[in-house]
Formats: C-alpha cells, sequence, structure tokens
C-alpha cells in the first residue's frame, strides 16, 4: 500500500470544546457599535435578535467553552470529519510537498455549515426561541440551519433570494425536507420587502434586502430570532471543531502543517480549519495561515480596515472590519457563498496584526485547479473550496521550485454536487472573471462610514 | 453520551478480498445462453466485450477473489464507509428494534457505483483496453465509471438517454469532469441510434437503446470494451467490500443483525450488503435477506424465473433471472437505478431458493419514508434507497407491536443532493404512483422468450 491517505478519528474525538481565538489576542477586538447612537453597542442591544447565550459567548475572552451533550449529540451525524492526504494530487504536481484536507462535505448538508447552525439552533431552544429567521442566498446557509432547527424542533423562515429561488429549485427542496419554510426575497411579509417590490415588483432581489427582511421579522416578533451563517465572532468560534479534529489528524500525519489554507467569504471557514492552530504561532511555531478570496469580492486584499455595516442597508450594528463598502454587490460568481463586502471582524483584526495572509484568484483559474483535483483525488469540491485549493497547489508548486518537502493543509469545506452548473459553465466555455479595477473598487469604498 | 451512533473502520480495514457467493450455492447458476444459437455461452464469446479477468470472476466458483492493491489505492479515497446506528429514527418511530444503516453516499460519486466502476476500470486497463463504452439513464452509473475510468487513464464513452441529457445537465457535468466523453443518445455514431432516429428524429431514447449503441461501439472496435453497472455476478461481487465492512461493523454493534435489506433493480445494491452475510445463513443463523423494488418494476414479487435478455432488443446472451419480459419499459419513477424489467441472475436464483424475500413499494410512501428519515438522522437519501429504508420502518413497527428488539441494517447506497428535483415533485403533490395491474404485467411478459 502506498503512503498512509486517510487519517480518521472515533466518535469519541469529536471535540468537546470550542475554541475562543478571542483569549490569545493581545490587543481586544475593536467594539460593535449601535448603528444609530454610534456608540458601542452592549448585550442589551442584540437581545432582540439573538438568545443571551450567544451574545455572551459573542464577547467572551474565556479560551474554551463547552459543546453542549446535544450539541455534540447532532454533531455525530457527520463528525468527525476526515482528513486526507492528497497522494493522487501530490503525484500529478509533481512536487515534495505534502499536501492534506480536511472534508467537511459529508455533513448532511454537503458543507461545514451546520457546525454552527446546530449550536445557534441548540441555544435558540433552551432560550425558548420558536423560530428562527435567516436569509440564503444560494441557499448553503438556509439549508444547513433548517437542518439544525428541524433537529431541536424550531421553525426555519428562510428569506431566499428571488433570483436563487426561481433558479434553484432543488436548494429550495432540501429546505422543505428538512422542514424549513422558505419565502422568495423580496416578499409582501415585511415592510422591507413591499418597499422594494413597489419600486420594483419584478426585482430579483439581493443578499441586503433578504438580511433586512430576515432582521424585521426577528425585531418584530417575541418568539423569532435571527441567526447568521458566518462574520460573528460565535459562529467562527463553532467552526473551530474543523481545526481541532485537524490538529489531532496531523499528528497522526506526522505533524503540524507549515500553512493552513482556507477560502474566505464571511471568515468561519478559515476560522474553523485555522483558529485552533494559533496558539502554535503564537508560541513561536512557524506556521502560516492563508485566506483565499475571490478577485470579485477582495476584502482583506483590496478593502479598508475600518468600522461597516454588516448588511446593504445599513441596519446592523457597525463592525470594524476589512470591507469594500455595505453597499457593494459582488459580481455574480459561482462561488456565493463568497460574495460579501465584509470580513469577520477576527480574521479582519489578525489579519491586520500579521497573523494572517490573504490573496485572492479569478473563477476560472480555481475552476481549473478544481477539475486537476476531481481527476487526481475523486471529490468534486464546491466554488468555494477551489480557492483553498488554488492556493494549496501554488504553494506546492514552489516546493517543486525549492524541493522543500512542506506540508499543506487546506480546507475542502464541501463538495460540488449542489454545485454541477458551476461546471457545466466551466466546460461550456462560457465562464467569466471578475477581478475588480481599482476604479471600481474605490467607487464601492465610498459607502464605508466615516468614523 | 447517548447510545453509540456510528461504527467506523480504519483504512486497514478495507476488504482485501471479495466474496464469490456463487462457491456456497447448492445449485451452480444456469448457465448465459447465446443469444443466436441458444447454446451455453463460454468465455470466448464474451471476449469482444469483456476483458478475460472479468470473464473469469464471472464464472468462478472460488470463495474469495484478492482485490488487486490498485483498485484498494482508489478505494481509499472514501472506504471504507461509516455504518450508523439510527437512534433518532429509532426514537422517531418508538421502536424497540434496532436499527442499522451502511451508507455509502460519501463517495465521489455519491452512490456504491464506484466499487465495482473501480474494478472494471483495473482489469480493463491492465488487459490494454484504451476505452470503455456504457450507457446510463439518469448519469449516476456513467458518473462512477467516468471517475473510475480516469483514475486508471482510460476514455470513458457514455450513451445517456437523450431525454436525461436534455433535463438533467449537472450529471453530464459531472461525467465531464471526470474527463468522460458524454454523447446523447439515440445518436448518429452508430448503426442502432441512425436506425432509430431515422424512425424519429426527436427520440428522447431508451436504456436500452443506449445499451445497443454501448455494444456496438465496444463489439466493434479491438481497443474498446463494454461495462455494466449491476446484473452480473461479477458486478455484484465486487460490491460486497460494502457487506464486509458491514459485518465487522455490526460486531462492533453488539452482534449480526436479524435481517438485512436493501433495494433492488438490477440487483447490486442488495447483493453488495447481503452476500457477506450468507454463509452465516446458511450455517444455520436466522438472517433474513429482503429486497425491496418499486411497485412500478417488480421483476422478483410480480415476473417469471426464466431465461430473458439484458437488454431492451434482444443483442445480449441470455440470462435465467426474473424478469417482466425484455421489451417492458418501467414508468418514469424518480428511483431511476431501479427501472429495469429484469434481476441478477444470482439474486433470482437466491430468491427462488427461498434465501432471499422480496416485497415492493411505491415511490410516495418511500417518499414519505425519506422525509422522516432526513428529519431524524440528517441525511437525505437517493429515491433508490428509500425502498430499503420503507422495508427497514416497516420492521420496525412490526417489532413495536411484538416487543421485540430485533436488529435491522439497511442498506443507504447514496445521498439524494443530486435527486432534489425528486423532492421537489414529491412537495408540489404532484407525485405519481405506478403500481402495476396484472394485465400489464401479463402483457409485458409475453416478450419473455418461450426456451
Amino acid at each position: 500500500m502506498a503512503d498512509q491517505k486517510k487519517f480518521l478519528l472515533n466518535e469519541t474525538d469529536i471535540p468537546k470544546r470550542w475554541y475562543n481565538v478571542q483569549a490569545d489576542l493581545d490587543v481586544p477586538l475593536a467594539p460593535a457599535l449601535h448603528p444609530g447612537t454610534g456608540q458601542p453597542a452592549g448585550p442589551d442591544d442584540f437581545a432582540p435578535l439573538f438568545p443571551m447565550d450567544l451574545i455572551m459567548q459573542e464577547v467572551s475572552q474565556d479560551r474554551w467553552i463547552d459543546i453542549p451533550e446535544p450539541v455534540r449529540d447532532v454533531y455525530r451525524i457527520w463528525r468527525p470529519t476526515p482528513l486526507f492526504r492528497a497522494t493522487g494530487l501530490e503525484k500529478a504536481l509533481g512536487t515534495p510537498a505534502k499536501i492534506f484536507y480536511k472534508y467537511e462535505g459529508g455533513s448532511p448538508a454537503g458543507s461545514h455549515k451546520p457546525n454552527t447552525a446546530v449550536a445557534q439552533a441548540y441555544y435558540n431552544s433552551i432560550a425558548g426561541t420558536k423560530r428562527i429567521s435567516t436569509e440564503t442566498g444560494a441557499g448553503q446557509w438556509g439549508s444547513a440551519l433548517s437542518f439544525a432547527c428541524q433537529q431541536f424542533g424550531i421553525e426555519a423562515k428562510v428569506f431566499m433570494v428571488r433570483a436563487s429561488f426561481d433558479q434553484k429549485p432543488y436548494r429550495k427542496s432540501m429546505m422543505q425536507t428538512w422542514g424549513g419554510t422558505v419565502t422568495a426575497s423580496p416578499s409582501d411579509e415585511t415592510n422591507a420587502g413591499r418597499t422594494i417590490l413597489e419600486g420594483d415588483p419584478e426585482s430579483p432581489g439581493s443578499l441586503g434586502i433578504a438580511i433586512s427582511e430576515a432582521v424585521e421579522v426577528a425585531a418584530g416578533d417575541a418568539d423569532t430570532k435571527y441567526s447568521l451563517g458566518s462574520v460573528l465572532n460565535h459562529v467562527l468560534m463553532h467552526q473551530t471543531v474543523i481545526g481541532q479534529e485537524a490538529m489531532q489528524q496531523m499528528e497522526m500525519a506526522g505533524g503540524l502543517p507549515d500553512m493552513v489554507i482556507g477560502c474566505a467569504g464571511g471568515g468561519s471557514n478559515l476560522a474553523g480549519i485555522a483558529f485552533p492552530f494559533v496558539p502554535e504561532k503564537l508560541a513561536g511555531r512557524d506556521i502560516r495561515f492563508i485566506a483565499v478570496e475571490p478577485a470579485a469580492a477582495p476584502s482583506l486584499t483590496k478593502g479598508k480596515f475600518a468600522y461597516d455595516f454588516g448588511d446593504a442597508i445599513g441596519m446592523t450594528p457597525l463592525l470594524k472590519m476589512h470591507t469594500l463598502g455595505h453597499t457593494f454587490v459582488p459580481n455574480p460568481i459561482h462561488a456565493g457563498g463568497l460574495r460579501y463586502h465584509g470580513m469577520a471582524p477576527l480574521v479582519s483584526a489578525m489579519a491586520d496584526a500579521g497573523l494572517i495572509e490573504a490573496r485572492s484568484y479569478n473563477q476560472t483559474e480555481c475552476f481549473d485547479a478544481a477539475v486537476l483535483f476531481a481527476s487526481t483525488e475523486g471529490i468534486i469540491p464546491a466554488p468555494e473550496p477551489t480557492h483553498a485549493l488554488k492556493a494549496a497547489i501554488d504553494e506546492a508548486l514552489i516546493c517543486k521550485e525549492t524541493g522543500e518537502e512542506k506540508s499543506i493543509l487546506f480546507h475542502l469545506c464541501g463538495h460540488g454536487h449542489l454545485d454541477l452548473s458551476a461546471y457545466d459553465n466551466y466546460f461550456s466555455g462560457n465562464m467569466v472573471d471578475y477581478a475588480l479595477p481599482p476604479e471600481e473598487i474605490a467607487a464601492a469604498m465610498e459607502s464605508v462610514p466615516q468614523i
């Protein structure tokens, strides 16, 4: 048999705690600001939208937070997840590097999103929440939250961007299978939706509008809370089960990696794989963390590190983050999960402090990498993690030149079985790249508030 | 923590041999007959279509056949697969039964099909085959074979039924991602295709026509062989890696099951999970094997055990099997993998000998079961294994009445992420059942040859 390919853990190895990187950062995060007053927002400001347990996790400085047993119980459906060595890809590249990937595509929703959806649904359930509202673009987050809510007997109310609702009925069916209620956005169920529809009855919707609808529903109903699938500190923390497992598996594979690579849209993908390795770096070990963005939404590489709104309309608290301006609407790349104007405050602060590197790629070169990966490793990746894959390949090719046997770990956060239309687009030669020219970036950033 | 949910093996536990049930059957299988002469067909008759290693496996009486290391090497991409206890489903049913499922949805193609595709591609590669032709309906088998061929540097030529080719572009993209060449059938590349197109230029095609095209291409080119995804003895044998792993895992879970359930279209699904348990039954242990068919194609429950052709046109050797008549075209149920007029000779012979029970269900009741399963276990099943699931639930409900704590193992052979349109059809209330009335069955069976 060739080199070991698969590093598997047992059910008892599912992490018992989430790792909170806030505890290890030198400088505390800049506080969120109230959108009305501009003053630091306190827990009570978030109470209409989130249960208090999650609000306290958002600001916690504890290094470890116990994972409740009912959450671990649901994690057992797909966790622990496998870590693979990409022996086929290494061979095709002719690199002396060792490439590893942590694969989250085996979850019910086919991505890493359920790791936080389950935690959020659980804390809402013990707080008495009857319903959770959220937004979804192509449907990945809405699927994960529907699944999670059903596990805890909560109703999921998902506002799905109208264009996707019409074009992607499959994700809608997935949410319905898990008991989710899916509403095309803009809808006539909210003031925000009605206002948009009055102006344009044929509006295709946008993530910004869907957020506004979901937040409005939660704010107006004591039994309903709101949920976000990335960006916030507690969301990133829930994803650290990925990196904790990966650390155990990398030890089985011979030791810590030289670099950890994740794609970055809102930031929870990279955070999940990388944050558990941060204490090793802070202790002096030479580990690089690489965030990989789409060139169509390059907040970390091209944006400003400043206070900005989380949504397009300016209803949410202001967060200090790398942003392209909250009114910026990224072009329709296939990696829908990376189409966001901002970046998680934690990832932003760590990038600002030099702990995290960032780079960006166009989608066509990412799909080139994806097809090479599928032909050598078998798994067809979702569009989002092809960005991390592309960076891993580039690093492995550098090793080929230098002869270094580096160990590269990247996060393959989901399979592409629900994204085959993107591959169809690639093979038909119609894929368009959308690298942002400087003048568009400058124009977009004019919407960053002057604070 | 609740009862253990997941039973995981290590890479070293991937089976090293396939189990050949032919060695343990009292009576040898009836020989295949040459379609022209009606005489028993020898290895040479199959040589234009299959490499000799596979032909010899087809007739082998050896109990164990070593799995070549290059095949195990590819298996390592997704094997060993997990076995779960369906604790959530048990609770929802209120049954004292223990329900277990072996899950093959984590393979690159999302189903169990690669287990044999990889083996077939390997033996073709060492025989010098340059290209393998095959047919595919919705695309599941064509995907698996494309993946497998790419692993061994062989070209995959897939004739895909025109109706699916037009309606299901995603499976086509999947095959292309793995380097497969996909041709809509009927095509103008073969005599069979041209004949059909002359009669009906708009022909939507059928599996029977696609088989004819694939066989014609293989028969006419020394560098091209043909491949079948089920029915034949060697195909069923390759799938026994599933049941062998499941046996190890059931031992971890407390012992052998009281019944083993699989859906049955061509037969490889049931064979894969059940055959490795056959020696236990033959040794006197009380294990039931249950084959579950769609009511729309009930070959085992309603068909005749007789010699018939494998394809619709009558080009293949005659096999003794349960059949509804080779000209029978099943109605368009969503479980495309179960739409076959016949049944594997091995499964047929064992059913005839009373070793295997059979039953059938309508698709709506299977989707009822699927939605219950998704809500309790998280995984959304492909339409085919919902038949096995439905039977497992019915057996668990019998246990609820009798109070028996039976152990039920069923085969969840694939996820439904590529079949969400079927769920859409179910939720929209448009799903149609197609239980066959006796007169239609009688009419179909008139095409069974009088031998």
